[in-house]
């Protein structure tokens, strides 16, 4: 199975376990149908992808510890999300093609929903691994001491720009410590990953159409919030880019899979700008 | 130590540990410094204090284990509150007697307070115990699983109710596997107290004043919530109540302590009501 596919199969596992289809079904909109809704279809799913291809790096030795770890993390990711969402933050009408989950299921469902992705990541975590109870305690502390490291900022218009440093970080360290291999050392290649990604995304803001993006354009500006583009301008922001994915691949640790993680990053990061933007920047 | 004072210690270290009093001294005001303010001073602090007495039953032999899940229960009690009182749910204006977290700091900070407090719950527990992993693993999943199927619920105003149950079936559960005893058994107990707890919350929520409350008075009716008053009639509660202590007295499994949790349970069950509605019961 690739990395796409295990993943979807246990965030749909974790999910089931908690919500039962035939209680999803039965009306009004309950929590549970609001859940899926919040994780399924899934973007890009970036950070489980980065945890599960760090795994691998590291050798990975026991695939069901680091699915659990991966779909922690984009179950935190996506919580974050719906609470973004929220009209007292960014008030969004769309995520990911679609209503935003207070539009489909109304403000109280959508904190609720959020609350509730935020547990199932923990015991996601908590039933990761019988095997190596010493592994998943970590994989617990490593998820939840980032999670929180985000919760931090005291500037709350940089609080998203710091989930997004954090939660990269996440996945990088417990992908590693999904293997037993040392954590730390893989955090510096999450907080670059992270802040190219999000340099991208300040990119993709002002030249993506919104069906590309799934979400309105502009939204940086209108919210008045940090971005690379509006600081560096166009190009300044694409070079700030094109610097963070090299040092991203000159931090990578020396690990079994070095040269194949290397090769994964740089395809990824090249995908990273719409095709016409990619050119201009070579 | 007394119960009260180690969970006031916990509690203190944990936050602490997350937000050193530098920065919370920063302003403008902090996620870290609302997230304090949420969680001290305390209520009774029942949960918590429930947790420990059952591990005391059952023979506590590792009590730092027991302080990480006590306190754990509390902060995801707390954080449940933050998020109640919001807007768009009660909409409440105080809380423990003073300003609710949303009106002293803002919606958007109300709303992250209540995600870090429940990522620093399965944090603390995360932290328990390296001597006996497979302890804290299991108290991560009990809480986790609790916090969840109070969220579960479909509808909406039945919702505070189930989470009152869920959350004190969590602390007599985590208060028997922090000493490694089994529990499953413990739960029952915890959900005929839930159920007491909530429907003297009904009583005193008619009766009582709302500086006795710490918040408004009527809000039951107000809010067009589900109570046992208006169920029963006033009396009628009353009876229900002391029947659900009855059976909680009675569903307590065998343990080294049961003599002491029995007589602890049932003093701490005439604390419940108002004197004078206590003496009126009798």
């Amino acid at each position: 199975m690739d990395a796409r596919a295990r993943i979807e199969t246990e965030l749909g596992e974790i999910l089931s376990m908690n919500a039962p289809l035939a209680e999803v079904a039965a009306g009004p909109p309950a929590l549970a149908a609001a859940m899926r809704y919040a994780v399924f279809p899934g973007g890009a799913r970036i950070r489980p992808r980065l945890c599960m291809a760090v795994a691998e790096a590291c050798g990975e030795d026991q695939p069901s510890t680091t699915d659990c770890a991966a779909a922690a993390i984009e179950l935190l990711h996506c919580a974050s999300l719906v609470h973004d969402d929220l009209p007292c933050f960014d008030d969004a009408d769309l995520r990911r093609g679609k209503p935003s989950v207070h539009k489909a299921f109304g403000e109280r469902l959508a904190i609720l929903t959020g609350d509730g992705l935020i547990v199932l990541a923990f015991e996601a975590l908590a039933r990761a691994d019988v095997l190596h109870p010493h592994r998943a305690l970590q994989l617990s502390r490593i998820v939840a001491g980032q999670a929180w490291e985000c919760e931090h900022e005291i500037d709350l218009s940089q609080y998203q720009r710091a989930k997004t440093g954090a939660l990269f970080a996440a996945a990088t360290m417990a992908g590693a410590a999904s293997t037993g291999a040392e954590a730390a050392q893989w955090s510096l290649l999450g907080y670059r990953l992270g802040e190219a990604f999000q340099v991208a995304d300040d990119v993709r803001d002002v030249v993506a159409d919104a069906s590309e993006l799934g979400k309105p354009v502009g939204q940086d500006r209108t919210l008045g919030r940090p971005s690379a583009v509006e600081r560096y301008g166009l190009s300044g922001a694409i070079k700030l880019l094109n610097g963070l994915v090299s040092e991203a691949l000159a931090v990578i640790p020396q690990c079994p899979g070095i040269v194949a993680i290397r090769a994964l990053i740089s395809a990824e990061a090249s995908r990273l700008l719409p095709g016409k933007l990619a050119r201009h920047a070579a």
